[in-house]
């Protein structure tokens, strides 16, 4: 099942919908007589009512009237969900980690750092390119996890039944706040102020349930900025499983419904050709090496193989 | 005005209130027929509506009924805000910095990270102690910037203009996870794995508005743990300034009514007599130093001036 959010008319308010092909039911607008409206209030909800919300779900997008579906293209997606906690990992494919500068824990354990709903935009929303905060805007396309079912110290062999869905995440970065080096050469990582910023968490462009992805680990990832392809990977290079990832977060969270963990990116940032902060650019066949960070005016695409495309304009201004 | 979120019984739902004294006023219990309820819904509603919703107050407890005022000791005080993001400083006081390992950027900006809604705890609620995530538990008692009024790129003389009020927050800490050595003695921080976790950010008692607090860098602040006195320092030895920091963070975050900034903690931390991650204990009149981390079974207190004594015990398993 595909779960969306979307307005039907701009600005409106949010609503839960399920994408089935190029059309979308409105949850409530197709919810049975007499059924739990509060499982469809928003995603987490959804998320949190479980199997029984899923069971409503099948039944209502069976049942569902004509005036509960709409075209997906006369409607505007929003963010799938907002998640309270985006769990990051990063450095997790041994390309990535060649075409950029290291730290002594890099390869040894995920590192982590943290988003939060106030970084999350959704698709076709603008990425702000803001000079003040950063002048090297970068993109990385990665596997983001939706938890279902709670669970602190999560065993690695059970981690994916915690798993409600995924989505995609493009773990926007101002590289020049994240690296930092000194002239003597020593690279510091303030992976604080290079992460977490308005617009540095675009997600979407649904939630696939986990019953569509039985492996997580084989699902092709591609970057496209104007159509030039930046990343193509697929999730089986990551250092650390999805299961281990979430197994590894759930040692300082009780995992919750609606949380989101996102699991690093490939090679491909447009760092790997910024000797400045010590890219080292491999290349690959096919891929594209960037030229330049992003700017206003630039389209980016995350694609993951079974989920979709998740598309966004970098802009100078918020909408 | 002093507002605070509350449970009349255990467990029960979460309301808000005004703490007069040793009585808190019942928000809703006590609005005046055909007043707007929306602004009570919680803390985060009652700060986004502003003078309204502060006015709306004002008239409320002049005129509430002894039926929605109740003693502040028969009711349990809640976190008084649920935050979509806690943005914190790190190394932001200069005796502190004196006391551990710093890092090249410590003095020359805030440390930067983020804490979330899933780490916040209220008063007298437990702080897990989890052997498997820390065996070196260990507290900061910081001065927390409520943000009322919204803004990017806010400059520092307005700053303290989008301020709603101020609460504590103690800064829990896994300190074996934030600082990590190689056998070279080369300091690396994990701000990420090492600050955000379950129970990491107890919050409350309660928000004091800011024109309660007209100088917010010169508060006493103390921490006691088992009413050994660990922490005592002035706000005013804060290397950057509340406004400062307001200004700051702004660069990254537009920020919204309820988003949280936390400002750094004092000299006595635990980590400060741990030779092994690098602790340099200073002392200070009538500071103890610890002998060791926290263990289940400490209770903590941390109290600044003009807010009040935020208490929570270390416990072994959550409540």
């Amino acid at each position: 099942m595909k779960i969306v959010t979307y307005c039907a008319q701009p600005w409106g308010p949010e609503r839960l919908g399920f994408l089935i092909g190029e059309t979308i039911v409105d949850a409530l607008g197709a919810l049975p007589r007499g059924a739990n409206a509060a499982h469809f209030a928003d995603a987490v909800a959804f998320i949190r009512g479980g199997s029984a919300a899923l069971a409503l779900a099948r039944l209502t997008i069976d049942h569902a009237p004509a005036s509960a579906r709409l075209a997906a293209a006369t409607v505007q997606l929003c963010a799938p969900l907002r998640p309270s906690t985006i769990i990051c990992a990063g450095s997790n494919y041994r390309a990535h980690n060649a075409e950029k500068e290291n730290t002594p824990l890099s390869g040894k354990e995920p590192e982590f750092f943290i988003k939060t709903a106030d970084c999350v935009v959704g698709p076709e929303a603008g990425i702000v390119y803001d000079p003040l905060l950063t002048q090297k805007l970068d993109c990385e396309t990665e596997l983001a996890i939706v938890i279902g079912t709670p669970g602190r110290h999560i065993p690695v062999a059970n981690a994916l039944q915690h798993v409600f869905g995924y989505t995609i995440v493009n773990d926007v970065t101002a590289r020049d706040r994240q690296v930092r080096r000194s002239p003597e050469g020593f690279t510091w990582y303030e992976l604080g102020r290079g992460k977490a910023f308005d617009s540095s968490a675009p997600l979407g462009p649904c939630i696939v349930t986990a019953d569509e992805i039985p492996d997580p680990q084989a699902l092709m990832l591609r970057t496209r900025i104007n159509g030039e392809l930046r990343q193509a990977c697929s999730t089986a290079e990551m250092i650390w499983s999805c299961a281990y990832l979430v197994h590894y977060f759930s040692i300082n969270f009780t995992l919750k419904p609606g949380m989101v963990i996102i699991t690093g990116t490939p090679a491909g940032t447009a760092w790997s050709t910024d000797t400045d902060l010590g890219g080292k650019w491999r290349g690959a066949p096919g891929l594209v090496a960037a030229t330049r960070y992003c700017l206003p005016g630039d389209w980016v695409e995350s694609e993951i193989e079974g989920i979709g495309v998740l598309r966004n304009p970098v802009v100078s201004q918020p909408a």
